[in-house]
């Protein structure tokens, strides 16, 4: 598993530019006999393996891409790539999964049901590798997925799941704000950008303080006000870029429609134009509540698990939510962090790493889900027959 | 001239309800063989005096009407009238008109013109008894007019003049905001009209920061701001009332339409409705440059003027300045503070008095003015001719 | 159960002024044989039951305060109290304890442990007479505490529940902006208290939309803003008052503490004065976890639950609070809403409510609470010693 | 005139870097036999020409300092430095001094009094050399100033007046706001410093709408406001910069301080901090009355002057404005627009030029008013002498 992930990370490729990887990805699976689909959705790999017996069909999904990062580690498997990185541990979800195969390949007889590997491309860069691949179908029969990032701020042993949303729907807005400029000393004579800018970041507190519902988490910040004059000069634009966090989609949609709602109010007290843009990013990903609760459960049992704790809802995005989407599901951290390192630099960090040890404990609690689920599916089901 | 100012002083009556006031200037004027018209305009009186030479026009002008003010000064001349006193000087300024226009007519065969005495009624009071004078017909040939105030906060012996806006125009603005209201826990389900109202008293700041040319005069403030609730409800309404003022007419257009602008806007931007009525006062008193530097030069030398200044505007309003719309002429302050009181009242104050001597004063300056303006327009055109 | 709330809601008695109806429960108390505290904490009554077996304490706290509310039901057993009604349910759940209390007495000798019934006074006005009672030792020796509300916008048959904060704390702050009044058309010499105002209700958004960890609930609405002055005058002072909700003590404290740093730069970039007070009401209820889970489990088999689901936080307050933050516990709601209601009147409502059935439905799940309690303490307890 | 001037035009020297212009000056004056200093207050250079009988001291003042401008006209005597270039009309203003001197110079023996010809360097860049002048003397025994400023923008033969505040103080603040940086989704982590600078923006809004009198001209514009970060960060600083423009000293100074109230209390507000720079450019010009309409008089009479007119107040700057606060005096616009120019480009403009005839007015002008000042003034003292 560390030589599969070593090489991973020596070879690292961009979002929607791998073309190794899936190689190296279908090839491993093809050895081990199993169905394999090339270039689902572009460039994923989803392979599949049917058990001896008949039952429900498991998804597990690792995603294999890598960032445009130079990589500042003194390491003997450093990247061989300039400025590209694999600084979020993707190359640690791709060696769990295959090595996860393998073992679960020698189950092969007594396995009641399927189990489909799903291997992701672009999950660094919008749109994403998903939803493309469960356009291509990798979801077709489906019956639950599991799915897991390796977690370099969280102690090794460490499991954090959490029913509902985990992870932030992360969109961007760019407002530009079209005033009039002219000479500081005539403002009659303007419609100064920067004071509509100003008078519009103020209002724009108010769908966080009065509109979204209190009980639902929401944020909008603005990142840049970009509005660059002589000091005796009126400003004619003003460029206000920022972003919204939110879990639901009713929220989610409230901000879009009330931003449009309150920069247009605005500017029109001012007499001035506007344009508006606003990009969605990834959806929030909801666990499901009875597969998170299985995950809580049987984790508790698995070898180099340490300790099972609800973990706190994260503002980054994940493409993992549009898998939860369409099937039942939950996503979970495997806490990767070395307790003897002195420093631990969070992900996207060009002195990123893991703890290698982290991808066994993942990979025990993949196969396990994999192998309960099904278990305990076909439990059900014989019990359904029986009555 | 005491006697008569101290008649009137004893028998105020209010604005649109004078009715003896006016009999008697009439009476008096008839009793110098003026031509005399009563109800013009509603209740004001216009006597005229035909010089027996050719020439032009001058109209003089004085108010006569009272104030729905408790007199509270312990004097022999006291109000009779409960709650009604001259508490502004117009007793004085009809006693100044009227005692003037006996010691003209003893001119009258002198006189190189005609001049018009115009009483007007209802100062006061919005709109205003001018504007019905004007129309029915009190300044029709005329082709000047001079008015004066008694002023009690200007030393007596002071003539205040100056070219251009003097008095402001002063208008009233009504807001009421519709939002929703609810339970304080429940702004999501509320349009907050106290949000909305203090986001719009913040932006109304702009009209006069950015949009009025600073080289003009304007003021918006807002007086109340009323939204009353129980803490822990969101405000439904918030009432916002206000006042204008401004010298020009394109400085005061602009603000009402600016106004609009920013209660629509805003509201537009929180979803919320809106009423919006403003009310026009009197226009601001703008003097015009030649009649004013005439003053200037001939109150120089009037008996009891002792000092001739250029004044400050005030923002106070005169329904004066209507008639400047239709004919040349100046509004000029005299002063009438005696020296000797340890306290001056404002006007409109239940203790307010003049120095009776400033009605000789007044009475000379108005006299002066008008020989002077006769007797140069004839040397005019007597020269005129000549070529 | 029906006859002892009919007599309660017949006879209702104000918060800080029950005297007959703490008579009345500690008679019955008395009557079944079990100790009785009277003017516990000022009017409450504490009694206990021990149970032939030793073993663990648990309490069940009721309250019996009515309201000031003119009652407008055209009932049988009406108030008989004019402007006092018990608009809350207090009556039933005094009903429900005090029945429940003659049941459990029945199986006194088979009871493994004690059990302490509490009756509390002045749960409707601040401060409440939780406090007090605590103070006085009503929780001396308690193991764990559950109580109930009588719920009557929840069908009947329902058991909602909630781990972590499950009722805000409501705060009430007053501000005082001291400005300097004056004429509308002179704002220079004036601090114009509605602008600053203004400015204040605007800068307290970010409380929530910047200051608060936005995974965390929290509401400030001003409720009021009374600043009511002529159209033409600037105004002296305006006075902002408001509501703050909140459901942990960080986020409450933060919130106290960051108005008052906002209301103190605000007044000072205005060179304003102030005055601000913030009143705690009751702190947030936060149940316990693994007490939560309790009832939750065993609620499903009471006789008479149908449903036992997860509820909503409630903005609403209870001083109920104050008991979990000294012994373990939880606080749920019996649904007491009946089906064939044409409509449902809120709590505090003239004609509020409730379905009388609901009262056993509580009586069943404190009682099944209590019994499952003891016994399984008493088998820990048994197992513990045998190893 | 038009040599000399052309000769200037061609040897530009930027502001404190003047050596050949005061040489070639101090020259011309010591040929006409005048006292001459060198070097007065660094660069300027003063000559006095004393008259055949006694009298009062006029000086006359000329600035010679060009600006860092690359010319882009075409002319024969194109500047002959790279990126200098006398774009403001200064090279006129020296040869029509130094013209006038040379006339005055012949009217020597019949002059009643003295003439102070003030050649001033660095007029452009503030602090200006007008101040070092003054403090070396260049006013003393001077009993009135007149400078005037060829006028690209007003048609030849135009004299613009004004007496009062005719040119505004410009003055410049920079502020930065330092929060505290973090990301877009963890804003309670923050400081939000584009936030507090909108909050900024909106209050300075009140320093003109609220704390200047309204009779007062008073501008506050910020130009700029900086904060570029990416679009899912929270600004850790904001930088704001604008200009102040006012006419009287008690206006800015008050807008100086309440910058500094504003912004203190706007950053404590938010628990920010910030650092502030206020820098006044030059004092705004006031001109005196009496001498103003003495201009405004003798201009009627001035050949080449077809207009004389009011002008209205500018909002640039000129240091002219520090001798009008030593000594009587006054500054006026001398217009300098051909009307056959197809195009008319402003001062400080690459493709800026003068009507070179404009110079015999201002020079008939400044002679004209030189002249009789002193004659005036030689019989008023005749007159005082035999009273």
């Amino acid at each position: 598993m560390v030589k599969i992930r070593r090489h991973l990370h020596e070879n690292p490729e961009l979002s929607f530019e791998e073309v190794e990887t899936p190689k190296y990805i279908a090839a491993y699976h093809e050895e081990l006999g199993h169905e394999v689909r090339r270039n689902v959705g572009g460039r994923g790999v989803v392979a599949v393996l049917r058990g001896g017996k008949p039952g429900k069909t498991v998804a597990l999904r690792a995603d294999f891409d890598a960032l445009p990062i130079q990589e500042e580690n003194d390491l003997e498997y450093k990247s061989k790539v300039d400025g590209v990185m694999h600084a979020c541990g993707h190359d640690g979800h791709t060696a769990t999964l295959l090595v996860l195969a393998k073992v679960l390949n020698n189950l092969k007889d007594e396995l009641e049901g399927t189990i489909v590997f799903i291997h992701q491309h672009a999950e660094e860069l919008a749109p994403g590798g998903a939803i493309a691949m469960i356009e291509d179908g990798c979801l077709d029969g489906v019956d639950v997925i599991f799915g897991t990032h390796l977690w370099a701020v969280t102690p090794l042993g460490e499991i954090e799941h959490r029913t509902g949303p985990f992870m932030a729907a992360a969109d961007k807005f760019d407002i530009v704000i079209q005033g009039k400029g002219g000479h500081g000393a005539q403002p009659h004579l303007t419609k100064d950008a920067v004071v509509i800018g100003s008078q519009l970041v103020m209002n724009l507190q108010q769908l966080v303080s009065r509109r979204v519902n209190p009980m639902e988490a929401a944020v909008l910040s603005v990142g840049a006000f970009e509005a660059i004059n002589a000091f005796n000069v009126i400003a004619d634009t003003a460029k206000i870029t920022g972003t919204v966090r939110t879990f639901k989609e009713d929220v989610r949609a409230l901000m879009e429609r009330e931003i449009e709602r309150v920069v247009k109010g605005t500017c029109m007290s001012a007499d001035a134009g506007y344009s508006l843009s606003y990009k969605r990013g990834y959806p929030p990903v909801v666990n499901h509540k009875e597969e998170t609760d299985f995950i809580a459960r049987i984790a508790q049992d698995v070898p180099g698990v340490t300790k099972v704790v609800e973990g706190e809802p994260q503002m980054g995005g994940e493409d993992f939510a549009y898998y939860l989407e369409h099937v039942k599901g939950t996503f979970f951290y495997t806490g990767a962090q070395d307790e003897n390192w002195s420093e631990t630099y969070p992900h996207h960090h060009p002195k990123f790493n893991i703890d290698e040890r982290a991808m066994l404990v993942a990979a025990n609690t993949l196969g396990a889900a994999s192998l309960t689920f099904l278990k305990e599916a076909a439990k059900k089901e014989e019990a359904a027959v029986k009555k």
